[in-house]
Protein backbone atom coordinates (compact mmCIF):
# COMPACT_ATOMS: atom_id res chain seq x y z
CA UNK A 1 0.00 0.00 0.00
CA UNK A 2 2.54 2.31 0.90
CA UNK A 3 4.57 2.30 -2.37
CA UNK A 4 1.48 3.44 -4.27
CA UNK A 5 1.42 6.42 -1.62
CA UNK A 6 5.24 7.17 -1.78
CA UNK A 7 4.71 7.15 -5.85
CA UNK A 8 1.75 9.65 -5.51
CA UNK A 9 4.08 11.92 -3.64
CA UNK A 10 6.83 11.85 -5.26
CA UNK A 11 5.13 12.37 -8.48
CA UNK A 12 3.03 15.31 -6.94
CA UNK A 13 6.27 16.95 -6.17
CA UNK A 14 7.22 16.27 -10.12
CA UNK A 15 3.93 18.65 -10.65
CA UNK A 16 4.54 21.31 -8.70
CA UNK A 17 8.23 21.52 -9.74
CA UNK A 18 6.27 21.86 -13.49
CA UNK A 19 3.84 24.10 -12.39
CA UNK A 20 7.11 26.77 -11.67
CA UNK A 21 7.68 27.23 -14.94
CA UNK A 22 4.09 27.77 -16.04
CA UNK A 23 2.43 31.19 -16.36
CA UNK A 24 -0.13 31.70 -13.41
CA UNK A 25 -2.77 31.90 -15.59
CA UNK A 26 -2.39 28.65 -17.57
CA UNK A 27 -2.62 27.38 -14.35
CA UNK A 28 -5.46 28.84 -13.62
CA UNK A 29 -7.18 28.42 -16.84
CA UNK A 30 -10.81 26.47 -16.81
CA UNK A 31 -10.32 23.58 -18.92
CA UNK A 32 -12.53 20.80 -20.10
CA UNK A 33 -12.88 17.65 -18.33
CA UNK A 34 -11.67 16.59 -14.72
CA UNK A 35 -11.81 19.38 -12.12
CA UNK A 36 -11.27 21.95 -14.57
CA UNK A 37 -7.68 23.41 -14.03
CA UNK A 38 -4.17 22.63 -13.34
CA UNK A 39 -3.87 23.76 -10.30
CA UNK A 40 -7.60 23.00 -9.20
CA UNK A 41 -6.73 19.97 -9.89
CA UNK A 42 -3.63 19.25 -7.76
CA UNK A 43 -5.40 21.11 -4.97
CA UNK A 44 -8.35 18.44 -5.13
CA UNK A 45 -5.93 15.76 -5.09
CA UNK A 46 -4.24 16.76 -1.88
CA UNK A 47 -7.90 17.55 -0.39
CA UNK A 48 -9.45 13.99 -1.47
CA UNK A 49 -6.20 12.24 0.09
CA UNK A 50 -6.29 14.18 3.52
CA UNK A 51 -10.43 13.67 3.52
CA UNK A 52 -10.33 9.87 3.10
CA UNK A 53 -7.55 9.34 5.75
CA UNK A 54 -9.46 11.79 8.29
CA UNK A 55 -13.24 10.19 7.21
CA UNK A 56 -11.52 6.66 8.11
CA UNK A 57 -10.55 7.97 11.40
CA UNK A 58 -13.78 9.32 12.45
CA UNK A 59 -12.12 12.59 11.65
CA UNK A 60 -13.63 15.76 9.73
CA UNK A 61 -13.14 15.79 6.17
CA UNK A 62 -11.70 18.85 4.45
CA UNK A 63 -14.04 21.31 4.16
CA UNK A 64 -12.49 24.52 2.23
CA UNK A 65 -12.47 25.62 -1.29
CA UNK A 66 -10.56 25.92 -3.90
CA UNK A 67 -11.09 29.52 -3.74
CA UNK A 68 -8.62 30.21 -0.93
CA UNK A 69 -5.74 28.04 -2.25
CA UNK A 70 -5.45 28.96 -5.90
CA UNK A 71 -1.92 29.69 -6.34
CA UNK A 72 0.88 27.19 -5.89
CA UNK A 73 2.39 28.35 -2.90
CA UNK A 74 -1.21 27.83 -1.24
CA UNK A 75 -1.45 24.16 -2.60
CA UNK A 76 2.14 23.27 -1.70
CA UNK A 77 1.24 24.59 1.70
CA UNK A 78 -1.58 22.56 2.51
CA UNK A 79 -0.22 19.65 1.18
CA UNK A 80 2.55 19.96 3.44
CA UNK A 81 0.58 20.83 6.17
CA UNK A 82 -1.67 17.34 5.57
CA UNK A 83 1.60 15.06 4.52
CA UNK A 84 2.39 14.06 8.06
CA UNK A 85 -1.03 12.66 9.24
CA UNK A 86 -1.41 10.98 5.86
CA UNK A 87 2.17 9.22 6.03
CA UNK A 88 1.10 8.66 9.91
CA UNK A 89 -1.36 6.64 8.38
CA UNK A 90 -0.69 5.17 5.94
CA UNK A 91 2.93 3.60 7.95
CA UNK A 92 0.97 2.16 10.60
CA UNK A 93 -1.31 0.16 7.69
CA UNK A 94 -1.55 -3.86 8.07
CA UNK A 95 -3.67 -6.64 6.40
CA UNK A 96 -6.18 -6.90 8.94
CA UNK A 97 -7.36 -3.43 8.50
CA UNK A 98 -8.12 -4.50 4.57
CA UNK A 99 -11.90 -5.67 5.36
CA UNK A 100 -12.60 -3.48 7.68
CA UNK A 101 -15.90 -1.60 7.55
CA UNK A 102 -16.50 2.39 6.90
CA UNK A 103 -19.69 3.37 7.02
CA UNK A 104 -20.67 5.75 4.67
CA UNK A 105 -24.35 7.46 5.39
CA UNK A 106 -26.03 9.25 2.94
CA UNK A 107 -28.31 12.24 2.83
CA UNK A 108 -31.47 9.52 1.61
CA UNK A 109 -30.76 7.40 4.66
CA UNK A 110 -29.08 4.92 2.74
CA UNK A 111 -25.47 3.65 4.26
CA UNK A 112 -22.72 2.38 2.47
CA UNK A 113 -20.38 0.08 3.52
CA UNK A 114 -17.09 0.09 1.76
CA UNK A 115 -13.98 -1.92 3.40
CA UNK A 116 -10.93 0.51 4.43
CA UNK A 117 -8.82 -1.69 1.69
CA UNK A 118 -11.05 0.03 -0.79
CA UNK A 119 -11.00 3.38 0.00
CA UNK A 120 -7.11 3.16 0.74
CA UNK A 121 -7.40 1.87 -2.98
CA UNK A 122 -9.89 3.86 -4.43
CA UNK A 123 -7.33 7.33 -2.89
CA UNK A 124 -4.04 6.16 -4.87
CA UNK A 125 -6.30 5.12 -8.29
CA UNK A 126 -7.72 9.11 -7.94
CA UNK A 127 -4.58 10.60 -7.80
CA UNK A 128 -3.58 8.74 -10.65
CA UNK A 129 -7.05 9.18 -13.05
CA UNK A 130 -6.62 12.82 -12.09
CA UNK A 131 -2.79 13.19 -12.85
CA UNK A 132 -3.50 11.08 -16.69
CA UNK A 133 -6.26 14.56 -16.63
CA UNK A 134 -2.93 16.72 -16.17
CA UNK A 135 -0.62 15.08 -18.81
CA UNK A 136 -2.97 16.32 -21.61
CA UNK A 137 -3.49 19.50 -20.74
CA UNK A 138 0.45 19.76 -20.37
CA UNK A 139 0.38 18.74 -23.74
CA UNK A 140 -2.66 21.12 -25.16
CA UNK A 141 -0.09 24.02 -23.75
CA UNK A 142 2.59 22.72 -25.30
CA UNK A 143 4.80 21.23 -22.41
CA UNK A 144 5.99 18.44 -21.97
CA UNK A 145 4.17 15.98 -18.91
CA UNK A 146 5.49 14.37 -15.97
CA UNK A 147 6.61 11.36 -16.20
CA UNK A 148 4.00 8.56 -14.46
CA UNK A 149 6.41 5.78 -15.02
CA UNK A 150 5.76 3.94 -11.66
CA UNK A 151 9.60 1.58 -12.23
CA UNK A 152 12.48 3.37 -12.08
CA UNK A 153 12.22 5.53 -9.11
CA UNK A 154 13.58 3.30 -6.36
CA UNK A 155 10.31 2.41 -4.77
CA UNK A 156 11.16 -1.10 -3.51
CA UNK A 157 14.81 -2.37 -3.45
CA UNK A 158 14.76 -5.75 -5.78
CA UNK A 159 16.76 -8.74 -3.48
CA UNK A 160 19.67 -9.33 -6.12
CA UNK A 161 21.67 -12.37 -5.79
CA UNK A 162 25.29 -11.17 -4.28
CA UNK B 1 -2.60 -6.48 -5.92
CA UNK B 2 -5.12 -8.55 -7.53
CA UNK B 3 -7.97 -5.75 -6.63
CA UNK B 4 -6.57 -3.02 -8.77
CA UNK B 5 -6.61 -5.64 -11.59
CA UNK B 6 -10.35 -6.27 -11.23
CA UNK B 7 -10.83 -2.99 -11.24
CA UNK B 8 -9.13 -2.01 -13.92
CA UNK B 9 -10.53 -4.80 -15.70
CA UNK B 10 -14.04 -3.52 -14.91
CA UNK B 11 -12.99 -0.47 -15.63
CA UNK B 12 -11.83 -1.45 -19.76
CA UNK B 13 -15.42 -3.51 -20.21
CA UNK B 14 -17.08 -0.17 -19.02
CA UNK B 15 -15.23 1.66 -20.93
CA UNK B 16 -15.50 -0.72 -24.03
CA UNK B 17 -19.30 -0.39 -23.69
CA UNK B 18 -18.78 3.61 -23.63
CA UNK B 19 -17.06 2.93 -27.11
CA UNK B 20 -20.01 1.32 -28.33
CA UNK B 21 -22.24 4.62 -28.59
CA UNK B 22 -19.09 6.67 -30.13
CA UNK B 23 -19.06 6.82 -33.75
CA UNK B 24 -15.84 4.79 -35.45
CA UNK B 25 -14.02 8.24 -35.99
CA UNK B 26 -14.36 9.90 -33.23
CA UNK B 27 -12.87 6.41 -31.65
CA UNK B 28 -9.53 6.80 -34.28
CA UNK B 29 -9.46 10.70 -34.36
CA UNK B 30 -5.72 11.64 -33.25
CA UNK B 31 -6.31 13.92 -30.49
CA UNK B 32 -3.32 15.57 -28.37
CA UNK B 33 -1.27 14.09 -25.71
CA UNK B 34 -1.16 10.63 -24.54
CA UNK B 35 -1.25 8.00 -27.02
CA UNK B 36 -3.16 10.08 -29.55
CA UNK B 37 -6.92 8.32 -29.60
CA UNK B 38 -9.50 6.67 -27.88
CA UNK B 39 -9.11 3.49 -29.18
CA UNK B 40 -5.08 3.44 -29.42
CA UNK B 41 -5.26 3.90 -26.02
CA UNK B 42 -6.98 0.85 -25.16
CA UNK B 43 -5.11 -1.05 -27.38
CA UNK B 44 -2.23 0.20 -25.60
CA UNK B 45 -3.14 -0.28 -22.00
CA UNK B 46 -4.25 -4.32 -23.69
CA UNK B 47 -0.56 -4.43 -25.17
CA UNK B 48 1.31 -2.96 -22.12
CA UNK B 49 -0.77 -5.11 -19.07
CA UNK B 50 -0.07 -8.75 -20.60
CA UNK B 51 3.95 -7.69 -22.17
CA UNK B 52 4.88 -6.88 -18.88
CA UNK B 53 3.40 -10.30 -17.41
CA UNK B 54 4.99 -11.84 -20.09
CA UNK B 55 8.54 -10.08 -20.02
CA UNK B 56 8.62 -10.94 -15.96
CA UNK B 57 8.05 -15.07 -17.15
CA UNK B 58 10.96 -14.74 -19.53
CA UNK B 59 8.24 -14.93 -22.91
CA UNK B 60 7.94 -12.52 -25.61
CA UNK B 61 6.01 -9.05 -25.20
CA UNK B 62 3.34 -7.81 -28.06
CA UNK B 63 5.00 -6.67 -30.47
CA UNK B 64 2.47 -5.56 -33.30
CA UNK B 65 1.14 -2.09 -33.63
CA UNK B 66 -2.28 -0.43 -33.49
CA UNK B 67 -2.60 -0.93 -37.28
CA UNK B 68 -3.91 -4.17 -37.29
CA UNK B 69 -6.51 -3.59 -34.20
CA UNK B 70 -7.97 -0.67 -35.49
CA UNK B 71 -11.63 -1.49 -34.43
CA UNK B 72 -13.50 -1.81 -31.47
CA UNK B 73 -13.95 -5.28 -31.56
CA UNK B 74 -10.28 -5.99 -32.43
CA UNK B 75 -9.17 -4.62 -29.28
CA UNK B 76 -11.93 -6.24 -27.39
CA UNK B 77 -10.98 -9.54 -28.64
CA UNK B 78 -6.84 -9.02 -28.42
CA UNK B 79 -7.96 -8.34 -24.54
CA UNK B 80 -9.88 -11.70 -24.30
CA UNK B 81 -7.06 -13.55 -25.92
CA UNK B 82 -4.87 -12.07 -23.46
CA UNK B 83 -6.64 -11.71 -20.32
CA UNK B 84 -6.77 -15.93 -19.22
CA UNK B 85 -2.93 -15.23 -18.81
CA UNK B 86 -2.65 -11.84 -16.84
CA UNK B 87 -4.89 -13.42 -14.67
CA UNK B 88 -3.40 -16.42 -13.77
CA UNK B 89 -0.30 -14.88 -12.99
CA UNK B 90 -2.05 -12.42 -10.79
CA UNK B 91 -4.17 -14.84 -8.97
CA UNK B 92 -0.96 -16.87 -8.13
CA UNK B 93 0.87 -13.51 -6.62
CA UNK B 94 2.18 -13.58 -3.73
CA UNK B 95 4.49 -11.28 -1.23
CA UNK B 96 7.55 -13.57 -1.94
CA UNK B 97 7.52 -12.06 -5.56
CA UNK B 98 7.88 -8.38 -4.92
CA UNK B 99 11.38 -8.23 -4.61
CA UNK B 100 12.16 -10.50 -7.52
CA UNK B 101 14.42 -8.48 -9.58
CA UNK B 102 13.77 -8.20 -13.36
CA UNK B 103 16.61 -7.68 -15.58
CA UNK B 104 15.93 -5.19 -18.02
CA UNK B 105 19.16 -4.88 -20.10
CA UNK B 106 19.17 -1.49 -22.69
CA UNK B 107 20.21 -0.83 -26.00
CA UNK B 108 23.45 0.84 -24.85
CA UNK B 109 24.68 -1.92 -22.57
CA UNK B 110 23.33 -0.83 -19.10
CA UNK B 111 20.58 -3.34 -17.26
CA UNK B 112 17.78 -1.73 -15.15
CA UNK B 113 16.80 -3.92 -12.26
CA UNK B 114 13.47 -3.41 -10.94
CA UNK B 115 11.43 -5.43 -8.32
CA UNK B 116 8.74 -7.59 -9.76
CA UNK B 117 6.43 -5.49 -7.32
CA UNK B 118 7.00 -2.33 -9.14
CA UNK B 119 6.83 -3.59 -12.23
CA UNK B 120 2.75 -5.38 -11.35
CA UNK B 121 2.41 -1.70 -9.97
CA UNK B 122 3.49 0.75 -13.04
CA UNK B 123 1.31 -1.51 -14.99
CA UNK B 124 -1.87 -0.79 -12.54
CA UNK B 125 -1.13 2.91 -12.55
CA UNK B 126 -0.12 2.36 -16.24
CA UNK B 127 -4.00 1.90 -17.37
CA UNK B 128 -5.31 4.04 -14.67
CA UNK B 129 -3.64 7.13 -15.76
CA UNK B 130 -4.25 6.53 -19.34
CA UNK B 131 -7.81 6.27 -18.64
CA UNK B 132 -7.80 10.02 -16.75
CA UNK B 133 -6.41 10.64 -20.33
CA UNK B 134 -9.76 9.45 -21.63
CA UNK B 135 -12.46 10.62 -19.50
CA UNK B 136 -11.00 14.05 -20.85
CA UNK B 137 -11.80 13.37 -24.47
CA UNK B 138 -14.50 12.25 -23.31
CA UNK B 139 -15.68 15.72 -22.15
CA UNK B 140 -14.22 16.80 -25.49
CA UNK B 141 -16.46 15.15 -27.51
CA UNK B 142 -19.62 15.86 -25.13
CA UNK B 143 -20.00 12.17 -23.31
CA UNK B 144 -19.95 11.51 -19.90
CA UNK B 145 -17.17 9.35 -19.09
CA UNK B 146 -17.04 6.17 -17.38
CA UNK B 147 -17.12 6.16 -13.65
CA UNK B 148 -13.12 5.80 -12.45
CA UNK B 149 -14.72 5.44 -8.59
CA UNK B 150 -12.56 2.23 -7.20
CA UNK B 151 -14.80 1.79 -3.98
CA UNK B 152 -18.97 1.25 -4.69
CA UNK B 153 -17.63 -1.92 -6.97
CA UNK B 154 -17.22 -4.47 -4.44
CA UNK B 155 -14.44 -4.89 -5.15
CA UNK B 156 -13.28 -6.21 -1.74
CA UNK B 157 -16.02 -7.35 0.96
CA UNK B 158 -15.93 -5.47 4.14
CA UNK B 159 -15.96 -7.44 7.38
CA UNK B 160 -19.30 -6.62 9.07
CA UNK B 161 -20.33 -7.38 12.38
CA UNK B 162 -23.83 -9.25 12.75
Amino acid sequence: METFFRYNWQVREEWYRWCEDVPGEELLRVRTGGIGGILHTLFHIVDVEWSWIQVLQGKQDFQESFDGYNSLEKVRKLDADFRQDVKTFVQAWDSSMETRPFYDPKPDGTVYIDAWGEVMRHTIAHQIHHIGQLSIWSREIGKQPVSPNLIGRGLIKPLVAK
